[in-house]
């Protein structure tokens, strides 16, 4: 019953002289998102923003710049590859690609190296992993084309791991009701107003995006008794009304540990489950993204049974 | 200069009717070492045991046990369905295999799962992980036979991740001298009275094996900067005046993180650096072992730095 719930990512903004992003159409995206060896599922749209929802995660596009999530064995670098190949490199304004922290990477068809050549053999960037192999650590590529982001760009990442208590149980169980999950992760409560395209997986397992304007959120659920997994990614600020978003995350779905990415958004832990951060770390890409990657453990962790084998 | 420090081990107790297995002589060992791709770059005896230092870690031969260890990309694994082939099932009366915490487990000819499946068509017996997938674990098969184990039949293991420090720098230089590190390990105020038998790696890498009477101590290091390991394994209780020898080698490396196993022998944290205890299990084996894994993160662990592919 493995699956690897953490995600690849690709962003990619393409320059100005490039025609919209969205008005490429549905067959184009279902093609790349093929290349990943995923599928397109449903989609909701608003006058901004059509959001897809995988078989394995997430495509949001945007007119002017996509984000795609892929878990599981998924090949995202091959969309990446394949994207670039049909549009050129000199649409390319910024790309990033990110690796967050499996449980199996060696049940992976490829490692971020590999990726890395691939990417490297279509566009030049830099590459870095943020913490120890032996912990949480993060892999990022980015190009490095001159590039001003804008400091509203900002993105907000929340990677759950080992959920437990009610909410986890429920998440496993059978009979599980679209319903029950959205009102037990409290989507009306914290981001009542967007425009929601959810599926609930068989035997389970949950996905849904959210688009309001401009904004997105996306959660994708594998709640997997001793792998689970649970990802949280807006491009929303953590301020205001907001700003217990993560908090309420965590009680919610109290897991073990948790690794927080931002760019442009300074880490906000209020609220957090007493906690251990194990690791900390902030970079500055030349492109104007302040990256930064945190590990936590929540304190009291469980005591640890043998896993039978 | 990446280098899996991280051993596989077997332990294995043979029946009363077996003949010794030291009189099996050096060829047979030389043969089994070689099916795990290792091989024998020196030894050291005495009245109750032959330590072998390997080209990867090592191995003690008494009469009716021996111990093996290999790191890297050894094939460990063969070499234990070898002696069972050899020697045939009747001989083995207790067999522990374990694998430790690895930093590229994709970067293994074998997963865990893979030696298990070997292992099965051989002997059989039970296997659990401890420890969670993303963060430390360890993985153990044991033989199911019936077998009541000494008391006194205790195996204390230390495992550093991550070393820091003068001794560290001192490890990672070239130019070292054997004398050197052996005065920076203490080996002859915490263990002075073991007859060792050491060996210095290019550009480096350490190993060491003492033995005095049936007692044995070894310790491996691989400095590798990002990826440093250095593992402790006795037999010696660590109680009187071994209680703090584990505290000793954790202020001379200064790990960020560490792993302590033990059979047959409680925790002792006396004089521990200030840590996080990440996980604690303890668990019984039928054949008399108290089985117990810690997993440890060093407070105020160091801001991580990026790391360049």
């Amino acid at each position: 019953m493995f699956f690897e719930g953490s995600e690849k990512k690709i962003e990619l903004i393409v320059t100005p002289e490039t025609p919209s992003l969205r008005s490429l159409g549905r067959p184009f995206w279902e093609t790349m998102v093929g290349k990943a060896h995923a599928e397109i599922l449903s989609s909701v749209s608003n006058d901004d923003c059509d959001a897809y929802l995988l078989s394995e995660s997430s495509l949001f596009v945007w007119d002017n710049h996509f984000l795609m999530l892929t878990c599981g064995t998924t090949t995202l670098v091959h969309a990446a590859t394949h994207f670039i190949d049909t549009l050129g490199t000199d649409a390319v304004a910024f790309l990033s690609y990110q690796r967050k922290n499996e449980y199996l990477a060696h049940l992976q068809t490829s490692s971020f190296e590999d990726d890395l050549k691939l990417l490297r053999q279509k566009i030049s960037g830099h590459a870095y992993r943020v913490g120890h192999l032996d912990s949480h650590h993060h892999y990022i590529f980015y190009t490095d084309k001159p590039y001003q982001a804008d400091p509203s760009d900002i993105t907000n990442e929340l990677l759950m791991y080992h959920i437990s208590g009610d909410t986890a149980d429920y998440l496993r169980s059978t009979g599980q009701k679209i319903e029950q999950i959205r009102q037990r992760l409290q989507l009306s409560s914290l981001l009542g107003d967007f425009a929601i395209d959810d599926f609930l997986f068989e035997p389970f397992g949950y996905s849904v995006n959210g688009i309001r304007g401009k904004e997105y959120f996306t959660i994708h659920v594998t709640p997997q008794e001793d792998t689970s997994y649970v990802s949280f990614e807006t491009n929303l600020a953590l301020t205001g009304q907001h700003s217990e978003l993560f908090a309420a995350l965590l009680h919610a779905l109290q897991p073990g540990s948790w690794d927080i990415i931002g760019f442009n958004s300074p880490a906000n832990t209020l609220g957090f489950p007493a906690n251990h951060r194990l690791g900390l770390s902030n970079m500055t890409l030349e492109q104007g993204y302040e990256l930064s990657f945190s590990h936590y453990q929540r304190c009291e962790h469980e005591y640890l049974l043998p896993t039978r084998l």
